[in-house]
């Protein structure tokens, strides 16, 4: 159903190395799970440091995971020599976001040379059950990155 | 034009209280610089740790700073004994969010007893000059308290 | 996956007695397809009378039926004595809404209480291919209808 | 504060020119109001063929206008040989969409060569009072017309 053709067969490498340089992914503990074409997973585990007042997870820790599960999705599509840009994000809560481990997913579902239409949601685990916390739909742009810099 | 009458006097107290106990506002080293009656605003100071790979911040850091703006602006109208939960939100990101520093602003569209309609936005300054950076539009739920927890 | 349990016995009748008293529906040429526990489908013609300056069906045609989709899958899972109500709803278009038929599929995502996250979606068929129009995303409301009235 | 500088001399004739081109607007009976660089007014009268089931404007017809709105405040400004083109909108509903006459007004918030963001609102007007109805944030792509067609 979502099966997607990489045009850049380097999409697993650019992919990992754009989020080793997401510093703030190192800052909330979240590390890459899978890269799949037009498929990206990312985990995070509970930490008291990410928490709003009632000690779930913030809405814009669970949109950071997503967002960026989401914007990899779209970058593992797009050609060599380009750069990915989220243009806007809709994020809906379902479920507080409380568990012992989370797994951002975010998905194409329309590919574009320019604009790429993805959706995401935040998985929670813990307790032996998993729980759908958010679901997101995000627009990415492709850029063309400058050849001499 | 946007001057609403709070139900709660206390309604800077338990603003003040509530962001104080969100964790990731001392993680990502964000503070409150005003609440008044339907209007917060956020500051947050450029850090590397909070960077998607670009070295600008991240979507959902401006996400998490604009989001808890837009709720503490909805909750500052709500009765007492009552808590504020995002339902859901749409950023649209204007520009690469580079600065030195960071202003959150979140607004009261419309209240409501169940249904508080925000918008928000994020600025950043630098060099002397100030840059909206993202709007969003988030829609906030008055929950009353549960009395004998 | 969606299976859900309607709590009003009557929930067809009600959906298809509200649905019929949408003038707008009428104006369009819309009808009711299917309505199950959880989930509705409206069927619309292609006409000249509803397009954009290029032919195509206009966004807000679009919106209109995928809206009461999701809607009404939102008020198919509602108890007795309620009506719903669109907070809010976000869509991205995916492709140019063209074709001589199209189906809006609206879906609940998370019932609620009060609140219910619905998703939705426009097929357009023509020439013997379907393709997706357009995804939403929307959040409905359960209001209880008010006895003296 | 909002003042642009439209880059295309003919910016409101060819506005005007897309608009009428728009049969959607004859169906629903909505008409250009104005057109200023980066804000566009529609008025549209309140007609029960346009309605939901408790005889407000439906929320697809309150998207048509102002969508259209936000869509042509964001072809007010960009260059001569090119079309516009909704990629994604939000809509907040703020009250039922009830009255003798709306204006939708369209508004860019940040113009760019290829995406430009605008926000939109709908305002009702009845019994010597106005009212705020909906508020949008839409998000605009340039397309350049092919040359030979």
């Amino acid at each position: 159903m979502n099966q997607f053709e990489p045009q850049d067969p380097q999409y697993r490498n650019k992919v990992e190395e754009s989020f080793n340089q997401q510093e703030v992914m190192k800052t909330i503990g979240a590390t890459l799970l899978s890269v799949e074409p037009g498929r990206v997973e990312i985990d995070l585990a509970y930490s008291i440091k990410l928490t709003q007042q009632d000690g779930f997870l913030h809405a814009g820790i669970v949109s950071t995971v997503v967002d960026s599960a989401c914007g990899y999705s779209a970058f593992s599509l797009m050609p060599e020599g380009t750069s990915v840009l989220s243009i806007e994000f809709k994020i809906n809560f379902l479920k507080p976001a409380m568990g012992e481990r989370f797994k951002a997913i975010g998905r194409v579902r329309k590919p574009g040379r320019t604009i790429t239409v993805t959706e995401g949601e935040l998985i929670a685990y813990g307790n032996n059950t998993e729980t759908a916390v958010a679901t997101m739909a995000a627009t990415m742009m492709c850029l063309k990155n400058r050849e001499n810099e």
